[in-house]
């Protein structure tokens, strides 16, 4: 096709970025097929004309757009030769959620272990402990906006339940999910071996004794630090709709701070991090008691994998009622339910919620899905993306 | 008018956007007349030549500006053949009122309820509990900040005095003023619904039993999760001055911020969302013992509503000497004072305090106040806007 | 002077602005007499030719610049008619620097006032208190930043030493300090009295007894809502020190933050009010204990004032070892000598220190330093400011 | 050379500013040797000619680049003339370095300071002393953040290991360290000594008598505020691993935010500062608790050199078995690999891990670095920077 090739095509984390294009009106799949879900430029103008054809058949195959977000000048014919430095460019996007997400839990994480490790140390500044509850709430905001800061190459959701969303609404590819996700949990279960392995000797002390690894409600457990269990008095009805009620927040405002048409926002991404730091700081200081805010499972699901792996006992997967699927099947919901109120009550861009029937035609319409999908493939195909 | 067809409106949040204006000066009724009260520009350039006339007619009598705040390329034609489309259009205002207000409750009555009632638990990383006072302050302060971020298409005012002091003072049309109104008192109550859901287990936990409700100052009260009490020890005129001077204060910092004319405030508004996240904050830390500081009546007469259906006792009004009317009435006055504060020291663009007789001229003159009306009405007129 | 008439001046607040212009190397008495003390051009680029020469007159006789900060749409003849309006042209810096002031106070003062007088009650949520220590950083932080935002038409300097310092290095005529200087000590009488007017039965709770009123080190005493007392344990010498070290700190990292040549430093003012709420609250955390950083004379002696006019008994002056000069005095010598050390090592914009013998020629040589001054003195002249 | 002449250099303090040139690919040796190591536009575009060749052959003879970083309207030829302005000419980098440390340690060390001096005092304000250990993190959070704003000639490390990790992977020339590390120390030295000055007092007070000067473990030990010491439980190995990690993190995020081609990153570096703070802050409520987070060898060494000599007892070396050391070399390395493990897997712009054999062909291959080597130089002779 003679206009892409005019203007190759760089990345495609969307949600913002897709959200610049002009976009069609959205009523009939044909117009819906139109929506440049792949798209061009970089932030600073640079367009990758490089990328070989073997790296972009590996890339795509692994789900990613074929083209890496690199800036040309980073990208060049000699470059490529090296390994190392064409693997860095096939897996640029999980590269970038793993060490997101790493650097997220080793402050989340690592803030719950210095507080709960030290409670009422007197010998400590001040006489009582080395930080309080809320330093868990700076370190998990914190460590989202340096994370985002890390990541900002994938898209930063550091979050597959928002990754999830963005499918649903963004015009995100599903098939970038999949790599998302592995990315992300496995970010999530490395970052808490590093807070492990730097606390192992205080979580022998705080424990009583070498090698002793305790479960809430136990009372000198230490688990709580890279996972999280329910208060005891929470009945498991609440304890997903806080998990769910969190995630729901957590997208409505990320949709709204992401969205160009609302007049509320910078035009610029330059305060979405210190956003999400308050953003997270709110999550932890408001909905953060009764299950601990997982709202999202790479961030507790790694970390418990993690901790079960190191020798905790099974407890952490049948304390709290078997409470540990809540924050893997919460996040989910809730965040497809904040996206679906934002795009229902402010968004106007285009979403499957501004088709007819709020979207549902593609669901009771299955010809009417499957028109619109097949539009979609013959113009990924058409620009070379299979 | 051959010059409104050339500058068609889109919106009309007042308050800074009318600002950037370049005013006439106020003196004469007929001068007064020719402040542009409805403007056009979206703040991305575009501008809607597309709403029907239809939905003109309905915003219009809802007391909105004729014209929704959407950009045009969200605003097609086909998009408006969509019922629910259309209902977005018309309610697209009250709609981010609404939502900014949830958010803003959300966090601001989460974080009460989760100091409240976690207070002294000691199985807490840190052994006290999960927060402090401090939370509330950050609560509050981060709940405003993505408050406004969520509801940049109406202004964000998020608290019927300070749309009530820009009808005063910054030419916002007082029609707009019920709209604003229903849909901030019913974000309240919605909003603190949700935190009752998401807290109703634990409440009963710490009330000491299912169902079991009480008010402060009873000593395991939770009402005082939802709105505001007062100390015991504070008069009545205490009680009115805290919350007419935090409302003061309030006022004529926001005015401060959105004045162009002011060295000291960026020309953007990029800062605002983060400027109004340490005035709340600074708030609550300074003025929010005695009474704590309302400042709002949605904020507090909505949760009250909601606490009194929910099934707390009727001395969710009757306590602190039938204390409720205190934050629904003194915010309004205290906000009408700073902004005669601000206009009266400070500003310097057009503000009634700026004209003859600090803009008692219109009280004690009716037929001067009646000129400057008319004036207005027959411009709005010419203009299709009534 | 043809080039004034085509460049007309409108503000003169020092500091940040002047050093936008395009300095002439300071080296001899002419040269200096060169430099555009006086400048011209608003923010927004509009430029007043209108303020009328009466105006000009008065504004001179107050030791303000003859033109005032206000722009040109906003200062058009019709207004001039108006009594009040003049009044405002006329006082545009003092009302800036009085409301400034009593923002920095309320906020500070009230945050002291929260923290003392609800110290322990087991009632607040969280039970220990509404608010700790560190809130009183917060408060003076945010009370900072927010007057900053309020009198930005003057400056912002809040502090008569800071305006001291601006007169001594950065080319603030010496004629602008006393005007400044009354406003800003009337602002912390008026803050802290609306403050005592908020607290009153709070105080009267507190103290044990209507009108009862005690000095620190009194088990009871709330005189220290108001201004600073020392620990017990400092010695006068440790208290001058104290005061001195935070005043250079203070004056050395403002002079940092306002040198447009310092690469570390943002060419706009935006980030300005926001790194200053950080420097106060370190000041707070880090040198608040030993005497209270007062760091600023309109902050300790008109709050102090204030006190013993509302019935403190004369404990105010005498605690302490009559401690109360040492707020007034090393805030001034402080800011004098950090910004000394900025100039000396750092700063190489114009600056007496970067004159001969480090501007101490000025001083052992009378002629020398007449005859630059007779220069400056001619150039405002032909400029007619005087 | 002509090109030179043409564009003569000012400044060059690597890391940031170089990422902005277009760098060509890094594969071979003579493709490394041209990369522009010295650079040359300030920030406002301004160059320097002047700097006589006299000063630049002491500033070379430093390690200094040969041209200061200093706009060419302050470095006039009759500024020059002035001692002490050839001094500061010459000194640029080194009084910016030492000063910015200074700032850092005044706040970190003061907020440790007046944490632990106050520790449980009953009669501050909140009843629990003047501050919490979340006092510490903000000190030192906010001590880096103005810390960068007044050295930002220097390129504001503040670290020897973050200028080692500059010179290993950022093409900062080595003979910049010795300069820098010196100014550094120095720094660490001086700004402790004012903390000791201004709080002698209470540390008299505190400790219990005139003159007593103790080392944790000492139940009264003051010691603390100036450098690190590590909890008693921790191993040596943890006490490296906690040191190592601390460094790694800071490194890694400290690259990432100045990354130009990371898409999550502002391309201008006002938000450096801000993101520093939450980085320091996270960093102290995360790993601050096992040994303190030193994390550079300026902030523990220098202090703990000053404790010495005021006459803290010889155990500020011996306590925590001889564990002084660790905070010394722990941080080199951690940066280290902190700075190699985000070259390896985002960075994309010129790194020595950017080149064959991840950079080891240097290492292995004596004569292929020799080369490089010898290109560079060249190319710097040619430049007239020896």
């Amino acid at each position: 096709m003679a206009s892409t090739a005019e203007q190759p095509k760089t990345h495609d984390f969307a949600g913002d970025e897709h959200q610049h294009h002009e976009f069609s009106p959205i009523l009939s799949p044909e117009a819906l097929a139109k929506i440049p879900t792949e798209h061009s430029t970089t932030s600073n103008g640079a367009v990758s004309h490089k990328t070989s054809s073997t790296l972009r058949k590996t890339r795509s195959a692994l789900g990613l757009h074929p083209d890496a977000p690199i800036a040309e000048e980073d990208d060049v014919h000699e470059r490529q030769q090296l390994l190392w430095s064409k693997v860095k460019v096939v897996l640029r996007e999980p590269f970038a959620e793993f060490w997101g997400v790493v650097i997220m839990i080793l402050f989340g994480d690592g803030s719950v272990a210095q507080v709960l490790l030290s409670t009422g140390q007197t010998t400590a500044p001040g006489g009582n402990g080395f930080g309080a509850y809320q330093s868990i709430s700076w370190g998990w905001g914190l460590g989202v906006m340096l994370g985002i800061y890390v990541a900002g190459d994938s898209g930063a959701y550091l979050n597959p339940a928002i990754t999830f969303s963005n499918c649903l609404y963004r015009q995100l590819p599903w098939r970038r999910f999949p790599m998302y996700f592995i990315a992300q949990v496995l970010g999530g279960f490395v970052g808490s071996g590093i807070v492990y392995a730097n606390y192992i000797s205080a979580i022998d002390w705080f424990e009583g004794g070498h090698g002793i690894r305790t479960v809430p409600p136990a009372p000198k457990a230490t688990a709580g630090i890279f996972c999280t269990y329910p208060q005891p008095f929470v009945t498991k009805a609440s304890q997903f709709f806080s998990e769910f009620i969190a995630s729901t927040i957590l997208m409505f405002v990320i949709f709204a701070l992401k969205d160009p048409s609302n007049n509320g926002v910078g035009k610029s991404d330059k305060w979405f991090p210190l956003a999400l730091f308050f953003l997270i700081f709110g999550l932890g200081a408001c909905f953060g008691w009764e299950t601990g805010y997982a709202i999202n499972l790479c961030r507790d699901f790694g970390p418990r994998l993690m901790s079960f792996a190191v020798g905790y006992p099974s407890e952490v997967w049948s304390a709290g009622g078997y409470y540990f699927w809540i924050p893997m099947v919460a996040p989910f919901c809730g965040c497809a339910f904040g996206g679906f109120l934002y795009d229902l009550f402010i968004f106007t861009g285009p979403s499957p919620i501004n088709t007819p029937w709020l979207g549902l035609k593609h669901l009771f319409f299955p010809r009417y899905a499957l028109k619109a999908r097949r539009e979609r493939h013959r113009k990924a195909k058409a620009e070379g993306l299979v």
